[in-house]
């Protein structure tokens, strides 16, 4: 056999999954839908593109960008066309808000699940083209900070949902360390560094030694401050909540207290919404690298997975979405999740297994052409009864009908034998997981598969 | 107010919605595919992009295509990435039957729902980014005509599942114009072109005499053959099917015999599954323009929207899908349908009018901030009995509250006032729709609102 091997070699950083494994992708991605819908939320859609110049409103964009052109229009009347691929579905979301924003409700609920292109160096685990999967709430001047509390739950109702394992949501308040950073007279870019390197430290390789190197000898942070932040950011004290050892502190900056407050009501009313105990742990070194965030940040761990996936599922409040597009003020807060990278994830380290390659439930065969119109009315009334049915539609052998259907990972045959037709108007039901056969009526067919369905005997689309 | 208007001024040709809009777009993608899955078909998804040479594949690229460039990379490292948009799914699907050949189980029946796009000129109707909604059935050396006939029943389904009016599937065998055209001496481009012109004719403003002046002064054909072609295209007969009035004409040729052999088999076999009367009808005229078609040929049309709308949902019989990637013959039938196109023709023209701003069927309010804990509570049991529910996340007056879900179109509100809540155990649930109110007790609350529900009481997404 010879393939194209030029053209069939995969293009680097774009994923894309054999049927079994698309499968459990959908499956995923429906599941994350309904319960974003289950928490009124509503879906919008933005094209893949935006102007060159909305996607630079983040400031300097530090992702490699892909730009349109048309390689069949002149030069001269269409060198380019101003568009790019969008990096993210943040800044859509702000440019979005800001053009409708007279027909939109606020607080505006909206979840948003779409790729994303990043026209990065390839890596292992790096994608150029990724399914994001956001939800935020914007206000409109104002946002209650039960939001921010409301995002936990999501995310715990979510993953539960997903049943991908134990997991865990940090969470923080970036005007804490920002606060305290004030308070030791350490501000703006400085200020900002800092917080960017403590979000880079599950990642160092030296860990707080490397930090802190850093931090002096690159930032010129001063050695007891380092202590400070160390005692603060890695010395668990058991008898201490770090709320109660922030107010330890005596620190009198307005914002480091502001912070403090945000997180408390944002803990408190958490709790009031129920969360188990466990799946919320206040980390204070959680800073999110981004400027953009001003107070509630979080960040989700699969357990036991925490270096080799970081974070699942991260978000916060920021203080105005839109401020380049529209003189409003917008605050808001969001969670995101990054779907391609853990699905890719959990497949290689075998926690999900893919199984069927196609969501049929049940193949009807043709046991003889001459009795085409039988076949065509069990699958048609097995249809109309709800089920997922594929019709073998292809003059073969009936074993190569029966063959197709055991590699497609289909559970159920059934097989209209033109004489039990004819004579008793029954089907043979054959489970193709356990080779199990079984002669049903026509009429109690339905009801056959579906009581047989339910005792576990398809075979899941996703194996554990 | 202000607002960035070059910013938020829409992008021609890349179709937005606002949130109520694209509630109902979800609702219609969510039905194709539940239909698509109900008739065995399993999602792929391929990326955004692939390479140039695939999408050259097809011959000349008279479609314009956007490719992409990276403006952050050096151009001498990086000029160009290779890569372009797909403008269909087509090509996409044979770059991945080549592929994943060997791990794929044949026939392969698949459904692909994304967006494609195209670089063309805008204009009315034309859009540069829009949802195509593809099955293939793939055969491996060959593929059964049962496949074809299954493809009415498919597109029955799904356009009576849509509810948006009563529609009319065209059927036609390329084979049969091919092998007269063989006949009369018309051959190869000459052929092709009389085709694609014919294809054309529902377009042509001068109707059947454009077509015939174009044919003979432009193409050269001969006077009689236009006679002919008419007698066959334009003249409708009350007492001879179309496939009787083509026995008639006695033509030895043997394409035009196979022609027939198909469409009759196919349209037996359509009959055997049970499609409704008057659903699928003979249609010589209908070619579909492209080569890439050699059987069966399908259009469909929206009764009373014919001009407006074109074919809706079309496709067809190719003898091999992916001779450009691999040696394999792989002969198969599809079928696509414009999403987008139909679907802001639909809005257009009032056939579906956008109703609520979210999926959220339930509003539960906060009448009073110091009793959260009771409207989360009761958020929670209504999720858990598997409501849509918002919890509006806004300080502000109850008022408010209630007025921002009549704004979203959310059908109903629950108020837990403190005091019937500690007395009674009892909330108000307000109707918002015709201002019903009822006190009901907790206990009853979700087994009182699926009641109301089931009896129409809450707003469809969709109203006709």
């Amino acid at each position: 056999m010879e393939v194209n091997t030029q053209l069939t070699q995969p293009i680097t950083g774009f994923p894309e999954w054999l049927p079994a494994e698309r499968l459990l992708e959908v499956r995923m991605i429906d599941t994350i839908r309904e319960v974003y819908e289950r928490y009124g939320f509503t879906p919008i859609e933005t094209p893949a593109v935006e102007k060159n110049e909305s996607l630079q409103s983040k400031g300097e964009i530090n992702k490699q960008i892909y730009s349109l052109y048309r390689p069949n229009v002149p030069a001269e009347v269409d060198k380019e066309t101003g568009l790019s691929l969008h990096f993210d579905l943040t800044v859509p979301l702000a440019r979005y808000v800001a053009q409708h924003y007279g027909k939109l409700v606020f607080p505006f609920r909206r979840y948003q699940i779409q790729k994303v292109w990043r026209g990065e160096r390839a890596q292992k685990g790096r994608f150029r083209e990724f399914y994001q999967c956001d939800i935020d709430i914007i206000g409109e001047g104002s946002l209650d900070l039960l939001a921010d509390a409301e995002m936990p739950l999501i995310i715990y109702e979510v993953f539960k949902a997903l049943d991908i394992g134990q997991f865990v949501i940090r969470i923080s308040n970036r005007k804490i360390l920002q606060g305290l950073l004030h308070h030791w007279k350490v501000n703006g870019e400085q200020a900002e560094e800092t917080l960017r390197a403590i979000d880079r430290l599950p990642k160092l390789k030296g860990g707080w030694q490397e930090l802190q190197a850093w931090l002096t000898d690159e930032l010129g942070l001063e050695g007891g401050i380092c202590t400070a932040l160390h005692q603060l950011l890695m010395e668990e004290e058991t008898h201490a909540s770090p709320l109660e050892k922030l107010r330890r502190m005596n620190v009198p900056d307005e914002i480091f207290q502001t912070g403090i407050a945000e997180l408390q009501t944002v803990l408190e009313s958490a709790e009031s919404l129920n969360l188990p105990q466990g799946i919320l742990e206040t980390d204070l070194s959680i800073t999110r690298g981004l400027d953009y965030y001003t107070g509630t940040v979080y960040e989700t761990f699969l357990v036991g997975y925490e270096k080799v996936l970081g974070s699942i599922c991260s978000g916060g409040r920021y203080d105005n979405l839109a401020s380049h597009f529209i003189d409003r003020t917008l605050p808001g807060v969001g969670i995101s999740i990054g779907l391609s990278r853990l699905f890719s994830t959990l497949l290689e380290r075998g926690l999900l297994t893919p199984a069927a390659h196609t969501p049929a439930q049940v193949m009807v065969t043709i046991p003889d052409r001459r009795y085409l119109q039988e076949s065509f009315q069990v699958a048609g009334s097995l249809r109309e009864a709800g089920f997922k049915v594929e019709l073998f539609a292809q003059d073969s052998k009936h074993d190569r009908q029966l063959k197709a259907a055991v590699r497609k990972g289909i559970p159920f045959a059934v097989i209209p034998w033109p004489d039990r037709m004819e004579k008793e108007q029954s089907v043979e039901v054959r489970n193709l997981l356990d080779g199990h056969r079984e002669v049903v009526p026509l009429e109690r067919l339905a009801g056959f598969l579906h009581s047989t369905m339910g005792q576990g005997c398809s075979r899941p689309i996703h194996q554990k």
